[in-house]
């Protein structure tokens, strides 16, 4: 079936039209602000009449709540296959680590916006969001609980406070993780699994077979900065 | 000289009531964020006509320059004890993280507003704040470089990288700190000097007086969490 023939057969608005303007929405969402952008600035970008981005949306929130929507429900779904992931903990949080790095670099975009302007949600949606956040959360802390469980991270470390503290340390790559900066968002990846495996790792854990491959991936790392991208 | 005599004999704007003001910008600034508040909001907020907030500045812009020149010197300030501290590394940063999270606890809304809203500032202004932002970010690196030279840091670790991850993990607090939570703010920067540390600290380190001394007050501080402010 050609475009023509489905814009005959069919009056909603076409998806992937859609999908191309709230990418432009997001890009100036993120450049100046949700509450500074006006659905004008959205029609002009995407080079459309104000009164047909209406066809799509009833109001610049939905835009929001699209690429909030989209950005969590797609980091919930790549996290999840590190909650199914067969291992011991130490793996598990790195993979963890690596998923989350991985998502927040290559959709910085929506990821960004998603951390700042939750907010100007409505109440309705924001706790729509918040579910998925939290089930997301859940699996960091239910590797930091295995982990105690198998003696290699911290008994007394309270497993709640430890994930709000090292989701923030992985969030605030998004202030300033650049495409073509001097690491791959492999490499950070790998920096960052250390200091989040060395913050929770508990004596034990630290003679472990992980902790010492890790380390040894995070010294070659830094050594190698300076012909990592030349 | 009484209040009303100073009125009468200088004309410039209070500064007393001028200090009041900014406050009253910045909690709405928080609230609404910076884009969405508008001139009036604020006159609203302190009671006082619209005009009459230009006797004491010429646009919205000069609230938010003030709240965040503000909040970065007073921040430099307090750092530069921190600088001028004469110890070791481990003591030094431990140091560094508690002067950082009392002070960002402490300033909650202005704080917030710095690291939220710096890039509503015009250029110009911007890169006034990002001198005295850099000259902070430097104390850290001086301690991190410290620390490797006297070997109780990783000798391979990229020093402005590691900066700006600790000091993202450190910024994140504002996201989720709230007074009469669970934990208090020296607390909070045990914990924190718990994650900074163990993430910098070389083998040598380890075995280190500073470390096990923290090491012991964290485990207290989480084993004592529900007893803390009961």
């Amino acid at each position: 079936m050609t475009q023509s023939r489905r814009s005959q057969t069919r009056r909603g608005p076409d998806p992937e039209r859609y999908h191309e303007i709230v990418g432009a929405a997001a890009e100036i969402f993120r450049q100046k602000g949700y509450s500074a952008t006006s659905i004008q600035d959205i029609a002009d970008a995407v080079g459309i009449l104000k009164g047909s981005l209406y066809h799509y949306v009833r109001s610049k929130e939905d835009f929001l709540y699209t690429i909030i929507k989209d950005a969590t429900e797609a980091a919930l779904r790549e996290i999840q296959t590190v909650a199914r992931m067969e291992a011991g903990a130490v793996h598990r949080l790195v993979a963890f680590v690596h998923a989350h790095v991985r998502f927040a670099t290559g959709h910085l975009t929506a990821y960004s916006i998603r951390l700042r302007e939750m907010r100007r949600l409505s109440p309705d949606r924001r706790g729509k969001i918040r579910a998925d956040g939290e089930a997301y959360n859940k699996v960091m802390q239910d590797i930091l609980v295995q982990g105690q469980e198998q003696g290699v991270f911290d008994a007394g470390m309270d497993v709640e406070l430890m994930t709000t503290i090292l989701l923030g340390q992985l969030n605030a790559v998004t202030r300033w993780y650049r495409e073509g900066g001097p690491y791959t968002p492999e490499q950070l990846a790998d920096v960052f699994a250390g200091t989040v495996l060395s913050a929770v790792v508990s004596d034990r854990g630290l003679g472990g077979e992980g902790i010492e491959e890790l380390r040894r991936r995070v010294l070659t790392i830094s050594a190698g900065k300076a012909a990592a991208r030349t």
